[in-house]
């Protein structure tokens, strides 16, 4: 059966290649909108014409979320979740070749989107096309493909309330990705952290002033720095210890995995992907603490004067963008509340406005869950070894699946890329064709 | 004979206001070199056609030193120092109107540089023209007007050397300023603080890297936080006993000025001019801490994402800008090198780059020095009562004078203005004619 799929996948190739960089030409930036509305259409008649699904764009007050509907009357439904977002492509300058002529440079395709995760999302797609053309999909499927994923998914509960019963009746879900973060080593992940997106904002006066005058008031980019630094030290280590009180990981399956998460996720690469000047750690309390701990980290900050040159003032305001990554056992709301407690014992409560972007809560799928075992088994057909993994250091919104549906849910997928979020974004081209032979081998 | 000159000022008057406000209309932002030469040629013409001095542009690398001489073969000299450059208008949508036109709202002249410091320097111009028109000059003159002081008068030292024996036969040095904290309480200002201007870069990568990752190394944005925080505190405090080791003032002398000080100089306003929330202090402590005492600032941050939206990355590098004023007897080289060792203690002196971006020290002159005496007595011939004040919270390079030169210098002149690097700066139209007339009276 699958040999049939591959024959006609090979003969395809050339093709749908080229689709899957058309899809990366579309931008579609869920911070600032940007292509959002032409990409859902395009999805939602994808599935219509290609697929021959029931498609609709569901709107929950945010971007569409495309809803897919194909009915092969089988007693087993699997979800396909992805997302059709990009995070914005700045700094532009950095990139060597525009972030939307996806061009192939050296065996790799360059882009915004190309590993996270448009193009897993329509090798997917063309995986399930592919399927159906040769020999027959044999299960009912629903697709959600989301929007407003880097955004922290602010649709997706509506969607779920909304859609609980089709949803919940699913025997599982996946999220096909480009996994392989060192080639040819693809993983199964079984779960992913939570994550709170905070901005902070000071403002101690409507307008700069004269530097000289410090002493008489407030400088609001002292007074984030050391909110920062009340939370993180110099050797970037968290300095509250109410972060860690609820947290259970790593238990002792999560270490039954870790030589696998060694092998497969190298983070000395970080070196070479990203140019990391530095590491903090190595070996196994290093994978502990990046993979097991939850996390504090400065995503951005700004305030006063930061052109060229020199400009004496004492800034009015300044705000400073925070993410924390939480584990089980912690609980998104009670890190929230011990966060503005710290807060208040810094005397700042009043001073420092928080606002929440996005709260996404942890997620964990069982390794002996259908689906995890089929995703293994789906490796196994095309002659691949995995490696499972207990959780990613990312965060999706997987837990809407395992917690509020009671559906086990996995992401996997063959494919090498990476820079997600920064310039030079990259998958390769190999990796492309080795998802759609994943969708059609987890699908049989 | 002072009569003399002030009828012809009240005569002039019209077209003398229309001078000052055409001379703010015309840029001249040191920091991006915008409108300099053109401002510096003007003056250069404008001393040459107008006063008959002779008039040169002096180059010393950076925007020219305007320098003049007129001698009126007295046995007493005058410098009058004064800069032409201002610092940018950022930001931008602030003013309520374009920061080059000069409009006249409710009695005030609003545009950049109006009281920082090109309306005080055309009417200071304008008062010597006045004199000579009427009554005569009756001492020789030397003109000073620098175009880099908002950089940090890079080229005043290389002046003072190469006009070494010129500069320092003066018997004394004065900075027309508007220097009315308080509407009609005018002051002799004898001093200044000194400054070093910083800025710091710290790089951990060459891209942003995913925020999930940030366990693995460091950030950038967190490191400077920790340099910041370890500075000052939550209450606006300086942390570093180091910065005070030399620190000698208020003296006793300085002491018996406090009053006039407090008087002159209310810090409560620093709420209606740039709407500052909250006074770290109140009385006699306040002052002596913003008037006596060494500062440090954060003039401004930036690293990371802070756009609209979320973006979760760890900044591949951050960059912030510090000021730290400096009093009798700190040493800026010093101070500098205590700086340096703080780095150093806190593990970063290699991972913070510095670049220093100005240096001045700090300058003290007696207040029984003759032009100290002359400038009391000036405002007391147009019946006004002055305040002395041993030294402003600002900095000049006053020192070049005072050290270098050993020539006593006071910065004086009526006049009510604020909002110096801000938005909506602005001095009023009043102000501008009793200059015009102070500085006909010192001269006298």
């Amino acid at each position: 059966m699958l040999s049939k799929v591959l024959r006609l996948i090979r003969d395809r190739w050339p093709r749908y290649l080229e689709e899957v960089r058309e899809f990366l030409r579309m931008p579609s930036i869920s911070a600032t909108g940007e292509g959002i509305e032409e990409t859902a259409s395009y999805l939602e008649e994808w599935l219509r014409e290609r697929l021959g699904a029931k498609a609709t764009l569901l709107r929950y007050g945010g971007h569409p979320i495309v809803y897919g509907h194909l009915n092969e009357s089988s007693p087993y439904t699997l979800v396909l979740y992805s997302m059709y977002d990009v995070q914005p492509v700045d700094p532009i300058d950095q990139w060597t070749s525009h972030p939307f002529n996806a061009e192939i440079v050296e065996g790799r395709i360059v882009a915004r989107g190309a590993v996270n995760t448009k193009a897993p999302l329509m090798s997917m797609l063309l995986g399930v096309e592919a399927l159906r053309d040769s020999v027959g999909i044999p299960v009912n499927l629903v697709f959600v493909l989301e929007g407003e994923e880097e955004l922290g998914s602010p649709s997706m509960p509506k969607l779920i309330e909304d859609r609980r019963r089709e949803l919940s009746a699913a025997d599982g879900a996946a999220f096909i990705i480009a996994t392989e973060h060192e080639r040819g080593k693809p993983l199964v992940e079984l779960g992913c952290k939570g994550i709170i997106f905070l901005e902070l904002e000071c403002r101690t006066s409507t307008y700069d002033v004269h530097s000289s005058l410090v002493q008489a008031h407030y400088n609001p980019v002292e007074i984030l720095a050391n909110v920062i630094s009340s939370l993180k030290g110099v050797d970037g280590g968290v300095k509250v210890e109410w972060l860690y009180e609820d947290v259970v990981t790593p238990t002792r399956e999560d270490l039954e995995y870790l030589e696998d998460l060694m092998e497969a996720f190298p983070l000395d690469k970080l070196r070479e992907l990203y140019g990391v000047r530095e590491l903090r750690g190595r070996g196994r309390d290093l994978y502990i603490e990046v993979f097991f701990k939850p996390s504090i980290n400065v995503d951005g900050i700004v305030g006063g004067h930061y052109g060229p040159g020199t400009k004496t003032i004492t800034p009015s305001h300044a705000r400073a963008k925070l993410d924390i990554r939480l584990v089980p056992n912690m609980d998104p709301s009670r890190t929230l509340e011990r966060f503005m407690e710290h807060l208040s014992k810094l005397g700042l409560r009043e001073i420092v406005k928080v606002k929440v972007h996005d709260m996404y809560d942890w997620s964990r799928t069982s390794p002996r869950s259908p689906i995890a075992l089929a995703a293994v088994r789906a490796y196994e057909d095309l002659g691949m070894h995995s490696y499972v993994i207990p959780t990613v250091t990312g965060s999706a919104p997987f837990y809407l699946f395992t917690k509020a549906l009671g559906v086990p849910i996995v992401a996997a997928g063959p494919g090498y890329g990476g820079r997600a979020h920064a310039p030079n974004e990259f998958i390769e081209v190999d990796g492309v064709r080795r998802l759609i032979e994943y969708t059609a081998a987890l699908l049989l």
